[in-house]
C-alpha cells in the first residue's frame, strides 16, 4: 500500500473497518464497574484467534472447492499446496501465541473468569468447522456423545455443524483423488504386486540372515524371530484385503484400500517428476494435522497452568479433557503411518521405462521440440 | 569478540577447537561406501542437540549448588532466576529444532535407519541426567523397569545415572526450600487458617447462592451441588494432613505439605515486594516443564512421522513409547496444579500490615533515610 | 472458560462481538466484481496487527499511569515489568508474522493493489501512537517534515498525534525517574566520582600496559595509543557535563545527564537486590525497542520482495524508505549504548557497607525479626 | 533409533562421537583461574553455529554440484528445492538462536572478553565460505579493502577463501541456468517483445487516464505524469540492452540481461506446471538471502547491546561496521526486485496455445495414454 491521503480518498482505517473492529473488545469486569485489566488480553488473544481461524477457513474452502470438481485438473495442485502451506504458516503463528496468553498470571484469570461461565473456547464455530472441513468426523470426538457436544451450541450453531458433517471433507477428497490415480496398474505393470515381492524378499532376507547369524545366542534368534513374524503380519493387514477392511472398520485406518496403495506409491517413487507435486500434497496435510495437535497440546498444558485440575462447572477437569482430546483427533494419521510400510530406493524395484518416461518431463527434451 | 589476527594471537578457530568439532561427523553410510546425503543432518542435529544439553547442566548445576548451601542466600535468587530462564530460552530453540529434523522425508531416512540399531536417542546420557537432576524419579519411568531402563546403556553409563538418583535434585531442593519459608506464620498470624477460613467462606457463599437461586430448576441445584461437593473434597485434600499425605503417597501429589502451602502463599501474595522474585522461580520452574514436555510431544509426533507404526528392534513402537512418556512424565505438575487452589483479590484475606511492612520495602522510605 | 450454553447464558461468540469482528472484512475486488483471492489474506493480517497494536496500548498507557503518579510507588515496578514483558513477546509474534504475508506471491498481490492506492500502513494511528507514547519525537522522523508527515492522516487523526507528543512519552518518564533515583550520593559516598576513578585507573593501567609492553612494536604502539586517546575522549564526553550537554544537543545522547548516571549505577550494581528489578525495567526497555527495530526491517524486506523498487504514488520507492526509517528509530538506544561504559566486576569500586545493606533483603534476616 | 545396547552393538555416544564434541569446550577464564560463569555459554553458542554452518555447506555444495552438471537434470529441481528450503529451515534456527546469547548481560560478557582479543566471530571461515559459494563477491564487502578483509585470517585460510571467489558461486550457476533456459522464443513466439508491448499499452492507459482525469487538478497532473515518466524510465533500463548492461556496470542490477528475461516469464507465467518447480526455486533463493539479512540485522543489535559504541581492538566501532555490512550484502537483490516488473494476470499477455501445451501436463491425459 503506498500514500497520499486526500478528502475523498480511500483511508487505511476505513479500508480495515477499524472503527468497527477496535469497538469490539466489552470486559465484562468494566461494565461492572472494576475492571480486570487482564480480560482485554483475553478478548484479543480469542479475537485474533477467530481471525486466524477465518483466514484458515477461506483457503480451506478454495483447496475443497478445486478438489471438488469432476475431475480435479492436475494444474491447480501448485495452488492448493500454496494454500495448504499458507495454513500451516499461519497454524505455527497460532502456537506460538500461546506464549502470549501465559503472560497472565493464574490469578489475574481469576479477576474476571466467573463473569464468563458458561461461555468457552470450546464453542468456537470457527474452530469446529474447521476440524469438520479437514475431516474430523462425529465419532472421533470420544469425549463426548454426539448429543452432549452439540447441546452446548446455539441450535441454529448446531445445526450448522451437524450439516457441515454431511459434506466431503478434505479427508473424504484426498481419498478419493487418490484411488483414481493413474499410473497404479496397466497391462505391462502392476504396482501392487510389485510392492508386495519386494517386501516379501526384504522379509525372507531378514529371516535368512537372523537364522543363520553365527553371533546370535538361540534366546536371540528366537526373539528376534517373533518380531519378524509381528511385522509380516502387520504387512499381511495391508496386503489382504479382507484384513485391511476389517482394521479399517475398527477405525485402525481410515483410508480406502486403493487410496492406500496410491499414496504409498507417491511416497515411494517421490522422485519422478510428476509425482513430486503429489508428494508436496501428501507432506502437507501431514503438517497441517501435526500442527493443529501441537496446538492442543500446547493450549492443554496452558489450560492446567491457567486453571489446574479446578473442577469446570461442566464436572470435568477442563485439561484433561483437552489433553486426551489432542490424542485422539488425528486427522491424517495414515499419512504418517506410511512411514512404517517404505523401503530403502535399494530395495525398490525400478518402474518399467515406459512408465518413467511418463512420469518425467525435461525442459531439454522440450527444448529439442521447441 | 573483536578483531585483527596476528600470528601468535587467538584465533577464533582454535578458541573454539572447531578443528575437533568439524572433524566428529562420520557418517556409516559413507564409511559403507555409499553415502546417505542425509546422514550428515541426522549427526548435526543430534550433536547440536547434545551440545545444548551441556549448556543446560552447566546452568542446572550452577543452580544446585545455590540451592545446595546451608541457608540459600536470597540474594542469589535473581541469578538462579536468570540461569532458569536461559534454560527456558534454549528449550525453546530445542523446540524449534524439530523442524529442521523434520525436512528429512522418511525415505531418506531409510537410507542409512538400519546402520544405527541398535543406538538410539534414548541413550543420550546428558538427557536423562537432565531430567534426573530436574527431578523425575526412577518411578515415573512408568514404561520401563529400573531394570529394563539401565540395560540399554554401557554399565559406567547406568551407574553414572544410578548415582545421580541418589542425589537431592532440583525438586528436592525447592521443596526444602519452600518448606523453610519464613512468614507463614508468627504469634499473631496463621496464613493457613486465615486461607482456609476464606476458602470455607467462598464455598459456603457458593452453597447459599445455588439453594436460593430462584432460576435454578431442581434438578440444576442437584448438579450444582454435588459439584460443589466435590470441589470441597478436593480442598479437603489440601487442608487435612493425613488426606494429604494419602495422596502423596499415591503419588498424585508431590511436594511436602508445607512446602505446598509456602507456595499457595507465594502465588496469592506474589504483589508484595518479597515475594515477587520467589513467585518469579516457581513460574520458571512450571516454565521448564512445560517446555520439556512439548519437546517430548513434538518429538513424539515426528518420530511417527519419520517411522510410522513400525515394530523397533525392542518389539514396540517407538511412538507409541514416546507419546505415553510425554504423558508421564511432568516435574513440578503440582505447581501447574496451584492455580486450582487460588482465589481471587477480592476474596484473599489482607495480610496483617506489620507483615505487609516486612514484605515490602520503597525506593522512597530509603531516600528518606538516606 | 467453561462449559454448557443455556438459552440465556453468556455464549462464546457473543461474549467476542464476532458477528462484528467477522462481518468486517470486505475485500474491495469483490466489491469490483472479481475477487481476489489474497486480499482476505491482506485484510486480516492487518487486523491482526491493528488488534495487537491495541493491546500494546493497552499495556502501554497502563505504564504510563504508573509512571505518572507524583512519586512512582517501587511496590508496582514488577507489574511494570510484567506489561512490558508482554509487549515483548506480542512483538516476537508481530514479527513472526510477516512470514503470513510472504505467502503472498508479488503477483498475486498486484491482482488487487491498484485498488488500494492511497491507503497505507504508513497511515495505521495506532503503529503512530506506540512509536509516539515510547518517545519517538517529531524529529526523529527524518524521511519527512513534520508537515509531510501529518499531511497523510485526515486532519482529526493528525490532531489526535499532534497532541499525543505534547505528553510525556515512557522515555520521559524513566528518565524522571533515573534522574531523582536516591543512592548516588550521600554525605559519606558519591558513586559519581567513584566510578570515573575507576574508569581513570583502567585506562592508565592500559596506557602504561602498551608503553611497556616488549612485544609490541612502534607502530602497534603508536597506533594503540591513539585508540586509547579516543576511548578516553568518549568518555569526557560522558564526565564533562558541559561535553556531554553539547552531545545531547546534537542528538547523540538524549537521556539527561542525571538519568544516564543513575543508569549506569543500575547496570554496575544490578546484583544489589534492590537494584534487580530496575535493571530488569532497563532490559525490558532495549527489549522493546530491539523488537520494533527487527519489525521494522522484516518488514522493510517484505516490502522490497513484494514491491520491487516500484516507484509509488508519493513518487518514492517505500522500500527504500521503510528500510531508512528502521535504521534511524531506535528510542532507547542510549541504554543499548550503555554497554560502552561497563567495568568488570573485578575492577569495579564495591559499595560502601551501610549503602549495601540498604539495597539488600534477607529472608533468613526477616526469618530472625519475625 | 531404536533400542537395546548390547556390548559390541553401535552406541548413541560412540557414534555422534560425543567424547570429543563435548570436551571441546576449554573456557579461558578456567585456565586464568576464574572462571566466567557465562563463557561456557558464548562458547556453545558459537559452536552451535559452526555445526549449522557445516550442515548448510552441505546442503550447499550438494546444490552446487547439481548445477555444476553440464546440462542441469531437470528431475533434479526438487531435491535442489529440498536442498535450499533445509538451508532457509536452519536459518530460522540461527535467527532465534540470538535470543539465547541475549540472555547474556553485557557485564557478564565483560568477565572474559579481553581475553578473547583479538579473535573475533569475524574469522569464521564457514560462514565466510557459505556467503561466497551463494555469490558474495569481494567488491560486495564494501567495508573493508581486499587485503585488509585477508588479514584478519591466518594465511592459509586466506588462501582458501581466495580460491573460494574463483570458483563459479550459486549466483552464477542460477545466471547461467536462466540464461540458457528454452521456451522464450521460437519461430511464432517471442516473449520478450510481447512482454514489452503489454508493458507500453499499460503506461499509455495510464498517461491517457491521468491526462483526461476530470477531478484532477492541473498539479495534481503534472506531478502524477512525472511519476509516470520516472517509471518509464525505469522499464527503459530494463528493455534497452546498454542501458541494462550500464546499469549492470554500475552494480545496480547483477543478473545478466537474458537471465533476468527468464526469471520475468517464471514470475509472470509460474501457473503454468512447468514453471511451477522453477518458480518455487527463485522464491527460495529470495528466502535464503532475506533469512542471512535478517541475521545478520539482528545479530548488529545484539552486538550493539552487549557492547555498545566501544570502540573495538580494530578501531571502529563492531556494531556499525555489522551494522552497515547487513545494508550491503544482499546477493539475490535482483530477484526481490523482479516484483518491480510484474503484471496483473489480467494485464498479461496470454501463451500462445502450443507454448501452454508444452509447459503443462496432466495425470488425466496420463491416465488416457497409459
Amino acid at each position: 500500500m503506498t500514500t497520499e491521503a486526500q478528502p475523498s480518498d480511500l483511508y487505511y482505517g476505513d479500508y480495515l473497518q477499524l472503527g468497527r473492529l477496535l469497538g469490539a473488545q466489552a470486559p465484562l469486569s468494566r461494565r461492572q464497574g472494576s475492571e480486570a485489566h487482564d480480560e482485554m488480553l483475553f478478548i484479543i488473544v480469542h479475537q485474533t484467534y477467530e481471525l486466524w481461524f477465518r483466514q484458515i477457513l477461506h483457503e480451506l474452502d478454495a483447496v475443497l472447492q478445486a478438489f471438488s470438481a469432476a475431475r480435479l485438473d492436475e494444474r491447480r495442485l501448485a495452488s492448493i499446496c500454496a494454500k495448504l502451506e499458507r495454513i500451516s504458516v499461519i497454524q505455527h503463528l497460532l502456537v506460538e501465541q500461546i506464549s502470549v496468553i501465559e503472560t497472565m498470571a493464574p490469578q489475574d484469570f481469576l479477576e474476571f473468569r466467573d463473569l464468563l461461565v458458561p461461555a468457552s473456547g470450546f464453542q468456537s464455530l470457527q474452530f469446529r468447522a474447521i476440524e469438520i472441513k479437514l475431516g474430523l468426523r462425529e465419532q472421533d470426538r470420544t469425549a463426548f456423545s454426539a448429543c452432549a457436544f452439540y447441546q452446548r451450541f446455539k441450535p441454529a450453531d448446531a445445526r450448522y455443524l451437524r450439516a457441515l458433517h454431511t459434506e466431503p471433507s478434505l479427508f473424504d477428497q484426498v481419498d478419493a483423488w487418490l484411488a483414481r490415480m493413474p499410473f497404479l496398474q496397466d497391462k505391462h505393470y502392476d504396482f501392487w504386486s510389485s510392492y508386495r515381492n519386494s517386501i516379501e524378499a526384504s522379509l525372507s532376507a531378514d529371516q535368512q540372515l537372523i537364522k543363520t547369524h553365527p553371533q546370535l545366542s538361540a534366546d536371540d534368534k528366537e526373539r528376534q524371530l517373533a518380531q519378524l513374524t509381528q511385522t509380516r503380519q502387520q504387512f499381511d493387514c495391508l496386503f489382504l484385503p479382507e484384513a485391511y477392511e476389517s482394521q479399517r472398520t475398527q477405525g485402525l485406518v481410515r483410508l480406502s484400500h486403493r487410496a492406500i496403495q496410491a499414496a504409498l506409491f507417491i511416497y515411494l517413487y517421490r522422485d519422478e517428476p510428476l509425482l513430486q507435486q503429489p508428494f508436496g500434497l501428501l507432506k502437507l496435510l501431514v503438517e497441517v494435522d501435526e500442527q493443529l495437535t501441537a496446538w492442543r497440546y500446547r493450549h492443554a498444558l496452558m489450560v492446567q497452568r491457567m486453571l489446574g485440575r479446578r473442577i469446570g462447572t461442566g464436572g470435568s477437569s477442563g485439561h484433561d479433557y483437552l489433553r486426551t482430546s489432542a490424542e485422539r483427533t488425528q486427522i491424517f494419521g495414515d499419512f504418517f503411518n506410511l512411514a512404517s510400510y517404505l523401503l530403502p530406493r535399494s530395495k525398490l524395484a525400478p518402474l518399467p521405462a515406459e512408465l518413467t518416461r511418463l512420469l518425467d518431463f525435461h525442459f531439454s527434451t522440450l527444448h529439442r521440440d521447441a
